[in-house]
């Protein structure tokens, strides 16, 4: 693979400075275009110690207009990272739309690095090559436009450059132990690249090898590759815009996961208020304990509306010490966060390690009510599910016990509930015209949780299935398979 | 003080069950009313440890609807905290509008736990006093509802609470021996409470003491306090809605330090070019220096349009490393930077030590354009001079070196560059409209520029005017002055 970047092709100087202006200008253009398009943008810089990572990076700000640009040097992470799943260090740095993000060192440093001094084995690295392809091509369907520069010189010119760069005294400085103990690995860490690199070269996210002997040839190609990346995409015809439909429902199956649930479970209200301050103890201790040990616990709530999701809530909050959670209720986004990728604005947030995040209404909102209501187009949601199960898979392996659930109530209850509501004064403001339009929607929104139960029940965050028809009962269910999980996991 | 706060005081049961439901109703319609006005609202809750402070949050968050509330416990700072300035753990943390915080520990702890161990003194107490008024004082004219609750108990009754809560096996892991170090200190951590209390129960922030000795009053009081503090706020007539009128000009004074500044000053094109490399590579050493000493650099440009600020930046950063160093340019505010007060958006984008910051437009929007545009009321423009030269000084005291640069052009000068900007193609999108309405108002930006000098060049952070009408000469007066700066600092 790297053979093709040891040519020994170079650039003069005439040529060079005949082709600058040209090339600087055309880069602020592009640079321009992209401000105005609904896509950001992503340059990583990676490469052979000593082959002019930083010298692309610093040409590439003094090119850009320095006002959309930010660089991120990925260096050791901060006490706030180590308490999150790695990628949360990323996500917080992702530009929004219109802007770039040059990124030295990324997500695939640590792998390598870690597999080239033997600290891994080739299935751990291969497994963190899968999450990065995952990750990468969620970035470029989420309008991100990733391009994946790779600086190559030969185990010789290394040897040169870490000298030269020793002898000089500005920039002694910036050779370290660790780049001598990593050009004694070249070979090691030529292998183990060539790996990484042809298993992460794919073809929404393609790396791009760039010879670095010569400075002028790495600089030109490293511009003009950027500049081809951009300009593709911004010049490709926009996709067909059919309008996404509303999903249309043919029928539903006469057995689902939901129209099997036995809505008749009640529990007589004797028996719930005996229960209910037993349950509660017990979360009490469980969740100090959670937070002796450092996990965290995640609460998913969907369901219809008035299925009692709110209700539900209000009886786990209370055993729990107020420093130790947290409701985070769902709404629209921010015009920030429509400015990232969907699930940024669930990874900005993500709580520390030791913290329980009660979700009332979740990322789920992209495969429930933006599929129904036609708010994403279809392939947008139906990337999702993947997407999803990685978040989790990622909340999962740092430490986080997940538990999802879906309040079921039938559309004659829900028809109950909302006329209650209108007959009760303090209730009145919760139910709203959007209200009465979804539940027109009622077997549409069904069909919808169907598939997301079987798209996203993963052993590491499987559904629970709550009978909520009467309250009583749900809330009791639900107690109970959160006090049972957490002892399972402590 | 304190004194009012021995006295007893009890709520029995009957009485207690009785008000409760309303109180909660009561409670839960004002928090609704909140979240559609225009503040936000921020409680601490402090006092004598033992006091019930864990248990009055937990109270108001059982009692307030849980999706508009969020819990900070202020524990160690963590290492991206103690990379900034104290407040900006406070910053990063203050609610949106229509939302509630709730602080257990504040920016008052560290202060008077090291007043009572001794750490500091008096005066030390004092300063930091000194700057929580000021920090207050802006919260609340910027929309917060700041409530302030200190629960009170006697020597006695701590010491009665700590052994009940060590010898239950439930609650024994919340008393540590820093506890009983504070019980023995009590007098003490009394005595300087008082004075903390004193010094900052200011009109706008009063402290209320709550005698917390019993958890029926404890709680009823606290709740009623809150209550009474949002409703005084929500119900209070609005503020006289005289639409800001643009700023009149009536004449400007014949001196100013604008139009005393010889803009006949330039350098020769062949001076220059010889110039420029010498004193970039000047920085660069002094940058990596910088570096080395983990300090910041906070350089500022502010001036009229076309003034050149651009052209400047683009000859400061191509020395400095990529990594260190971020343009920040000012625009409109996203909607969430509008949620919270003015500054918020300086704070949140807070480099950490040993980055250098160039501004691009800066916090000065707010005395400038916002002034001369009225885009702000009076009161509001007028009191950020103070709030603005806090934010600095308190960058400072974290280790910045802040550079403020005035980039001066005369009218005439202006209009030949607009007229430039016309003919020349690439140059075209630059002058918008908007240059043209803005020059119209030339004297009356010449008056917020003058105050601006007068009211926030402070010794920390003075304001540096530069003739501007050469470019080169203008480029070369910056470089100089930026590595003159760093010598002297470094």
């Amino acid at each position: 693979m790297f053979e093709a970047a040891e040519l020994g092709v170079k650039i003069d100087k005439p040529t060079w400075e005949k082709q600058e202006p040209r090339l600087r200008e055309h880069l602020l253009h592009t640079q321009a275009d992209l401000a105005r398009s609904k896509y950001s943008c992503v340059v990583l810089v990676s490469g052979v110690e000593g082959a002019g990572k930083r010298e692309t990076a610093n040409l590439l700000l003094e090119w850009l207009d320095a006002r959309g640009v930010q660089t991120h040097v990925m260096r050791e992470p901060s006490d706030e990272e180590l308490a999150r799943p790695e990628y949360w260090r990323y996500w917080r740095r992702l530009p929004p739309t219109g802007r770039t993000g040059i990124f030295l060192g990324s997500w695939y440093s640590r792998h390598i690095v870690g597999r080239v001094f033997g600290e891994t084995k080739d299935k751990d690295l291969d497994q963190a090559l899968d999450r990065i392809v995952e990750f990468e091509r969620m970035l470029v369907n989420e309008k991100t436009i990733l391009v994946k520069l790779w600086m190559h010189i030969s185990k010789k010119m290394q040897r040169k450059r870490l000298t030269a760069l020793e002898q000089d005294k500005l920039t002694r400085w910036r050779v370290s132990k660790l780049d001598w103990r990593f050009f004694k690995r070249y070979d090691k860490f030529r292998k183990v690249s060539e790996h990484a690199l042809g298993r992460t070269s794919t073809a929404e996210a393609p790396w791009h090898i760039i010879e670095a002997t010569d400075e002028r040839y790495r600089a030109m190609t490293a511009v003009k590759t950027l500049l081809g990346a951009i300009r593709e995409r911004l010049d490709a015809p926009p996709p067909e815009t059919k309008k996404p439909k509303p999903a249309q429902v043919v029928s539903l199956p006469r057995k689902t996961m939901l129209n099997e649930l036995d809505q008749s479970l009640s529990v007589a209200p004797a028996r719930y208020e005996k229960q209910l301050p037993k349950l509660q103890a017990r979360l009490n201790r469980l969740a100090h304990r959670l937070w002796q040990k450092g996990r965290s616990l995640v609460l998913v709530f969907e369901g219809p509306d008035a299925a009692g999701k709110g209700g539900t809530i209000r009886r786990l909050t209370p055993p729990i010490d107020a420093s130790q959670w947290e409701v985070v209720s769902v709404a629209a986004p921010t015009d920030e966060e429509s400015a990232h990728p969907y699930l940024w604005r669930f990874w900005r947030n993500l709580p520390r390690s030791g913290q329980i995040s009660i979700y009332d209404r979740s990322w789920y909102g992209r495969v429930l009510v933006e599929r129904v209501e036609a708010f994403s187009a279809p392939e947008d949601w139906q990337r999702a599910y993947a997407e999803i199960n990685s978040f989790e898979e990622q909340l999962v392996e740092a430490g986080a016990i997940i538990l999802k659930f879906w309040l079921a109530i039938t559309q004659d209850e829900q028809l109950r509930r909302f006329k209650d509501r209108e007959l009760t004064p303090y209730k009145q403001y919760k139910l709203t015209e959007e209200d009465w339009r979804n539940r027109a929607k009622w077997d549409a929104y069904e069909q919808a949780a169907c598939d997301m139960f079987e798209r996203t029940g993963t052993s590491a965050a499987h559904w629970i299935l709550v009978e909520a028809n009467d309250k009583h009962y749900a809330r009791l269910k639900v107690l109970k398979t959160v006090n049972r999980a957490l002892e399972k996991a402590l």
